[in-house]
C-alpha cells in the first residue's frame, strides 16, 4: 500500500489494538489503553494480551489473529524480543497501520539496529506502515484518539507537530495546556525505521485539520525526499522547524575551502532555505509563532498598526518592528481624521496610535477597528500597560469583539504585567487572540510568518538546466585517478574534467623537467604561470610553489627549478607528478565557486569572493545542487561581492550570465558525478559583460569506490 | 550641595513631604500617601494640602513651610501652574530632595520646557537634587519606602532599576511581582530635568542595597557622562540596558562615508560597549539576566555541566551554549567515576549527564552536587521533563538543597512543561534558582552575565595618548575655509592638517591650470594623481575626477583637462577650484579611516577595508574618540581587514603600530577641534611592518560656527 494511503489509515482509524494492554497501573500498556479511552475514541478499540480477560472494560485478546474484525491500526507495547513475532501476526491479520512504542533498538547498538531492520522489512514487505520504534506514539485531536503512553491529551486546534525526541513532546505537551495551545496532529517520530519526517509532512500537508507544521528533529533521514515534500507543503501551510545537533559531515576533515567554510549545519540551514521551511530560534520563538499562526489569516504585507496607552512602549515596538523588517505603516486619511475627531486632543493619531494613559475599552475598539478596517495596515498590534484608569479585562473583551468583526487580519496583543493581566490573557486566549507579555515577542512572531510569505513565495517550480557535457571523458579521468590510487586530481585532470562540462578554462600542461616546461610554455604561448603538480600540497601559494607572470623560456627554466626545490624544502614527504605550465589568464574580479558533499543533503555548492584570502574575507553563500537559474542568480545576491558584479561606481557589470552558467555547469557536474566530493575553483575571473569567465585554479577530490 | 549626597538623602529620607496629598480616592496625591503610609516607612510623613486638615491619618499642612521639624524629601503632585512657586517654597524649608511627579512640562511643548528649565535653576541654586518632572516617583524597598503612585511595591529585592518611561515601569512592577523579581531601587527618570540616567547610575553603583543596575531609556542626557560613570560603575556590579528610540544623528544626512555607515544608532551602541554596559534585545531577555543575578554569583568562566532527563532537551542545551559561546565542560574523572557508580549503566555520565527518564531526585541530587563540586565547571544547568516517573516537585526541592550547600556557583534550572510545572517553578524560585520553561533563554541569560564579566575586564584604566600638533595651523586653515564659505575643504586643505597631527599624507598641490600642473607635477616628481578640486563633488572617481599613474608633462597636461571637463559635463553646477596634482603614493592595503559626530557621544571614529567599495563591504567597526591604544588595536580586531593586516598565507605583516598611530592622531584631531563634523582617509595604504602608512585621499567637512 501507498505509504501516503497507509498514513490516512493511522490518522483516522476505524479499529484500534493495543498490543501489550495492561490493566496493571503504572505499566506503559495501561496507560496507552487509558489514553484511548480518554480520548473519546470512536471506534473499536482491542486489547491484545496473553492472559487475555478484560482489560478497562474492554474484551481481551490472547493474540491480534483471535480478533474476528478488521484491526485497522495496532499499537505495539511489549518487550523488544516479541516484536517481531507480533509485527509478522499483524501482517497476517492484515493490519494497515503500526505504532510500535517499544523501546530497544538502534538506539541501543547494533543487534537492536538489525532487530529494528527486521522489523521494518516485514511491514513494508506486507504494505502496513510503521511508526517508531521507540516513541511516544501518535495522538489525533480530530479523530479524536490519544494511542501514546502521554500524561494528558493535547487541546484540538490546528498545528500538527512531529518530533523526534519524545521526551520534548511530553514537556510541550504539558505546557501546551497551560498555554492554551491546541494541536490537530501530535506525532512522535521515535527511531523512524520505516516513517520519517518527510513522510508526516507530507500528510500534515495534504491533512484538512492542520494548517501548521511543527517539527523538531535532529537529523532527516533522506535530504532530496524532505526537501521535495517541503517545497510542496510550504505552498499550502507553514512549515517551521527546530534543528538540532551536529551534523554527521561536520566530523570530516575537509581538505577544499569550500569543505572547511561550510559549517557543520551549513546544509542544513541551506536545505531549509532552499525549501521554504522557516527555522526558528528556540522552543519559544517556535510557540510564539505556533500561537500567533494557530488562530491568524497569514498577514498580506508588512505593513503594522500599533495601538497603545503609553509612548515608551510603542517606540520598543516600533524598533522591534523596524529590526525584524516590519514597517510601521502609515495609516490611511480616513483612519487619521476618525481618529482625531474621537480621541482627546493629546492622543498621537498617526501611527503608532497613542490613546494616552487614560485610554478606556471603547477608545482601544475605536483604534483596533479602524487600524483593522484601515487598507493600508496589514496586521495590528494592541498594547495595553497597566494605568491607573485602565480596565484590562474589559479591553480584553472589546478587542476580541473587534477581531470578531474583522477576522482576516493578524490581530495580536500585548498585555505588558504580570497579574493584573492574568485574566485579561485568558479572555484574548479563549477569543482566539494571540498575546504576549512583552513586545518584542509579539514583533518576532509576527515577522516570522511575514517571512514564510515571502519564503512560500520564493519557491519556484522552475526546470533545472541541463548542458551537454563529455561524461565519458571526466569517467576515464577518474578511473585513471583511481588506478593512481589517489584521491586529489592533478591540476590537468581537474581542468580537462571541467572542460568537459564546458567550463571555461586555462588550459594546463604537467611538465615533469624544465626542458619539458618551457616546450608547453611555447606551446600554449607566454606568459605563463607555473604551478606545483603534486596531490599532497593543497595550498601552493603558501610555500612558494605559483610562480606567475613568466614570459621567457628562461625565466620559464628558472621558475621550474625554484618551485621543485620550494616543494622538496617545505614538503619533503609530498610526491611531486612535475609542474604544471598553464596560460595566463587575464585578470579579472576573483571569485570562488566550489562544493562538498552533505552526507544528508548531497552536493553543497559554495559561491563568493575568491583568492588567497577567502577563509578571512568569508564573504560566501550556499545552495544545494541540482540549481535552477534563480537558485544560482539568488546565491550570487547573497554575497557582497555578487552585489559588486552588478558594477557600481560607474564600474562596467561584469559578465553575471556566463558567472551562473559555470555555477550551474558545476551543480550539474557535482550531481551526476557523486564520487567527487570537494571541488574548488578559485579563483575563477569574471570578466565584463560578454566576455565571460576563465576558471584559473581547478582542484578536484573524489571518494572511494561506490 | 552635591548630588551623590542629595541622592543618598532621596534613597534613605528620615521625614517627607507630600506636597498635593489628597484624601480622595482616584487622585494621585493619594495613591502616593497611601502607597507611603502602606510600604512601612520608618520616618515622618507630612501631607501638604491646602485645606490641611488630616490625610490618611497624619495631620495635613497648608504649606510645606508650616512643617515645624526638618524635611529631608518633597514628593510634589500638584497642578503644574503651581510647581514653580512651590519648589521656591522648598528651597526656603531647605528641603535636600525633591520628586516632582506632576506632568505638563517639557513633553508638552516650549512653553512647559521653559517653566521647566525655571524650576531646575532653583533646585541647582538652592542645592536640591531634582527627579522629574512627569514621573511615576521614587521606591527603595529596602529603607523602606514608596514614593510614587504605582499600583503596588515591588518586592524586595537587589536590582535597581531606572526608567525612563512611567508606563513602561507599571507594567514591569506588575509583571515583577506574578514572576517574583525583587528590587532594591525603582527609579522613575521622568523628563530629567536635573538628575538623569548617569546620576542615578552613579548611585546605584555606590548603594550597598543594589548588585545590579538595569535601565530603559530612549536618550542619554550627556554622553560622555554617562561613560565615564558607566565605566566605573560596571567594574563592581552589571548595567544592563534597555535602550529604544532613533537617535537624532541619523537625521541629519551625511556627505561621507562613515557618516554614511554609522547607523542612527552605531553611537550608542559603541558608546555601551566601550564603556562596558550590556545592551540587551528585549524586555524578557532583561528581566531572564537579572532574574539569574538577583541570586547568583557570577560565572568564573565559561565552562557549563548540563544535567537532563531526556536526550532531546540536553542537545537542544548543548547547541543554544555553542552558540553563545559557552562551552561544555569536560567533567574531572572524579566527578565522572562517581556518576558511573551511582547511576545505572544506560545513564550517560559525560557532559550533558543523562541520568535517564527514570532519574529521581536523589539522582537529581548526585549529579547536581557532583558538578557543582567540579573545578572544571563554572556553571550548572539542570533539565528536567516531565516524564512518567518523574517527581517534579521533589526535584525541584532537592535542587535548592544543593545550592544551599555549594552557593558560590551559578545554579540555573529548566523545567520543561507547563501545569505540572507551576509549583515546582515556586519552589525554585523561592529558593533562590532562577527557572525557566525552555533551555535557550536559560543559555541566553547566563551566556549574557557571563559576557558581562569579560566586558567589566576589558574597559581598562588606560591613558588618552598626545601627540604633538600644530593646532594653531589647523585653526588657520579652517578660519580661511569659513571666510571662504565653505563647509567642504579643498584636497590640499584637508591633506594640510592631517600633515599637522603629524599623519603621513600624500603631498598635494592646487593647480589652476593645465600649465600650473605640470610645473607642480615637476616639482612633487613623476608619477602623480590629478584629482577634481571641488567642495561640490564628493565622490571624484565617479565621474571621472580622478587619473592616477601619470608619468610625463603630456599625460598631466591631457588628464587636467579631461578631468575639468568631466566636472564640468556631469557637474555642471560644481563649483571647481581646480585640479590637485598628487604624488603617487606606493600601493599598500587600502583602508578607511574616518569620523562622523553624534549628538550624544561626539565624535565616532570609523576603521574598516578602504576603497571604492567601502560601502558595499560594510568591514567596518566604531569608537568613540578619544581613544586609547587598547581602543584603537580592538577597533582594528573587530574586522576582516584587522585580520588580514596581521599577515596571514604567508603574506608580511603591516605596520599594525603606525595604523594604530593614524587611528589616535585622527582621534585627537576630532576631539580638539569640534567644528571637524566629518572626516574620511579613503584609502590609506598600509605598508609592511617598519613602513608606516600613507593617507592618499582626506576629506574634511566643517560645520557652523560655534
Amino acid at each position: 500500500m501507498d505509504r501516503q494511503k497507509g498514513i490516512d489509515v493511522m490518522f483516522d482509524p476505524k479499529s484500534i489494538a493495543v498490543i501489550g494492554a495492561s490493566a496493571t497501573k503504572g505499566k506503559l500498556g495501561n496507560d496507552v489503553m487509558r489514553n484511548l479511552i480518554d480520548s473519546g475514541f470512536g471506534g473499536r478499540i482491542y486489547p491484545v494480551n496473553p492472559k487475555a480477560g478484560e482489560i478497562l472494560g474492554h474484551q481481551a485478546y490472547r493474540a491480534v489473529n483471535d480478533i474476528a474484525s478488521d484491526v485497522d491500526m495496532a499499537v505495539i507495547v511489549i518487550p523488544a524480543k516479541y516484536v517481531l513475532t507480533v509485527v509478522k501476526q499483524c501482517a497476517e491479520k492484515e493490519v494497515k497501520a503500526l505504532v510500535i512504542i517499544t523501546a530497544g533498538f538502534k538506539e541501543i547498538g547494533h543487534e537492536g539496529a538489525e532487530a529494528e531492520k527486521e522489523i521494518a522489512k516485514v511491514a513494508e514487505e506486507h504494505g502496513m506502515v510503521m511508526l517508531g520504534p521507540n516513541c511516544l506514539g501518535i495522538i489525533n485531536t480530530h479523530a479524536p484518539y490519544n494511542a501514546s503512553f502521554s500524561a494528558g491529551t493535547p487541546s484540538k486546534g490546528t498545528i500538527a507537530f512531529a518530533s523526534q525526541s519524545g521526551a520534548l513532546m511530553t514537556g510541550i505537551l504539558d505546557w501546551s495546556l497551560m498555554e492554551r495551545i491546541g494541536f490537530s496532529k501530535f506525532v512522535s517520530l521515535g527511531n523512524k525505521a520505516q516513517l520519517d519526517e518527510a513522510d508526516l509532512i507530507q500528510a500534515f500537508g495534504r491533512d484538512p485539520d492542520s494548517t501548521f507544521v511543527l517539527l523538531y528533529i535532529e537529523s532527516v533521514v533522506d535530504g532530496r525526499k524532505f526537501m521535495d515534500v517541503c517545497k510542496k507543503v510550504v505552498q499550502k501551510k507553514p512549515i517551521f522547524v527546530i534543528k538540532s545537533g551536529v551534523s554527521q559531515a561536520g566530523a570530516r576533515a575537509a581538505s577544499s575551502h569550500t569543505g572547511s567554510l561550510a559549517g557543520s549545519d551549513t546544509a542544513y540551514d541551506t536545505a531549509f532555505k532552499q525549501s521554504g521551511v522557516s527555522r526558528a530560534t528556540s522552543m519559544a520563538e517556535l510557540f510564539d509563532i505556533a500561537n500567533v499562526f494557530d488562530d491568524m489569516h497569514l498577514p498580506a504585507g508588512n505593513q503594522v498598526a500599533i495601538i497603545t496607552n503609553a509612548g515608551g512602549p510603542g517606540i520598543i515596538t516600533t524598533d522591534a518592528c523596524e529590526a525584524h523588517g516590519l514597517e510601521i505603516a502609515e495609516l490611511s486619511q480616513n483612519t487619521v481624521e476618525l481618529l482625531r475627531e474621537e480621541l482627546p486632543p493629546a492622543a498621537a493619531v498617526y501611527n503608532p496610535i497613542d490613546a494616552l494613559g487614560t485610554a478606556q475599552p471603547e477608545d482601544y475598539a475605536l483604534c483596533t477597528e479602524a487600524a483593522l478596517r484601515d487598507e493600508k495596515v496589514d496586521s495590528v498590534l494592541v498594547l495595553v500597560t497597566p494605568q491607573a484608569m485602565t480596565k484590562e479585562t474589559e479591553t480584553a473583551q472589546v478587542i476580541v469583539e473587534s477581531h470578531k468583526k474583522y477576522p482576516d487580519k493578524p490581530l495580536l496583543a500585548v498585555f505588558m504585567g504580570g497579574n493584573s493581566m492574568v485574566y485579561p490573557r485568558i479572555v484574548l486566549t479563549d477569543g482566539g487572540i494571540p498575546v504576549f507579555d512583552f513586545p518584542e515577542r509579539a514583533v518576532n512572531a509576527l515577522a516570522e510568518l511575514y517571512q514564510y510569505v515571502l519564503n512560500r513565495d520564493s519557491v519556484k517550480d522552475e526546470s533545472i538546466p541541463k548542458y551537454k557535457a563529455d561524461t565519458d571523458r571526466v569517467k576515464e579521468i577518474i578511473q585513471e585517478v583511481r588506478e593512481d590510487e589517489r584521491r586529489v586530481l592533478l591540476g590537468s585532470e581537474a581542468h580537462a574534467i571541467a572542460e568537459c562540462y564546458g567550463i571555461p578554462v586555462a588550459k594546463i600542461r604537467l611538465a615533469t623537467s624544465a626542458e619539458e616546461a618551457t616546450a608547453k610554455a611555447e606551446e600554449l604561448g607566454y606568459p605563463v604561470v607555473l604551478k606545483i603538480a603534486s596531490p599532497d600540497i593543497v595550498h601552493k601559494s603558501d610555500i612558494g610553489g605559483i610562480k606567475v607572470g613568466l614570459k621567457t623560456p628562461r625565466e620559464v627554466e628558472a621558475a621550474f627549478l625554484e618551485i621543485v626545490e620550494n616543494a622538496r624544502k617545505h614538503m619533503p614527504k609530498a610526491i611531486i607528478y612535475g609542474v604544471d605550465v598553464q596560460e595566463m589568464a587575464e585578470e579579472g574580479k576573483e571569485l570562488i565557486i566550489g562544493c562538498s558533499r552533505d552526507v544528508q543533503f548531497g552536493p553543497l555548492i559554495m559561491f563568493g569572493a575568491g583568492g588567497i584570502f577567502v577563509n578571512y574575507l568569508k564573504d560566501i553563500a550556499f545552495r544545494l545542487a541540482p540549481m535552477t537559474r534563480s537558485d544560482a542568480s539568488e546565491l550570487m545576491k547573497e554575497t557582497k561581492i555578487g552585489t559588486l558584479l552588478e558594477g557600481v561606481r560607474g564600474e562596467p557589470p561584469s559578465d553575471i550570465v556566463a558567472i551562473q552558467d559555470t555555477i550551474l555547469r558545476i551543480s550539474q557536474l557535482v550531481t551526476d558525478f557523486e564520487e567527487i566530493v570537494e571541488l574548488d575553483i578559485n579563483p575563477a575571473f569574471a570578466y565584463e559583460k560578454g566576455k565571460g569567465v576563465s576558471a584559473v585554479d581547478v582542484k578536484i577530490t573524489i571518494g572511494g569506490e561506490k
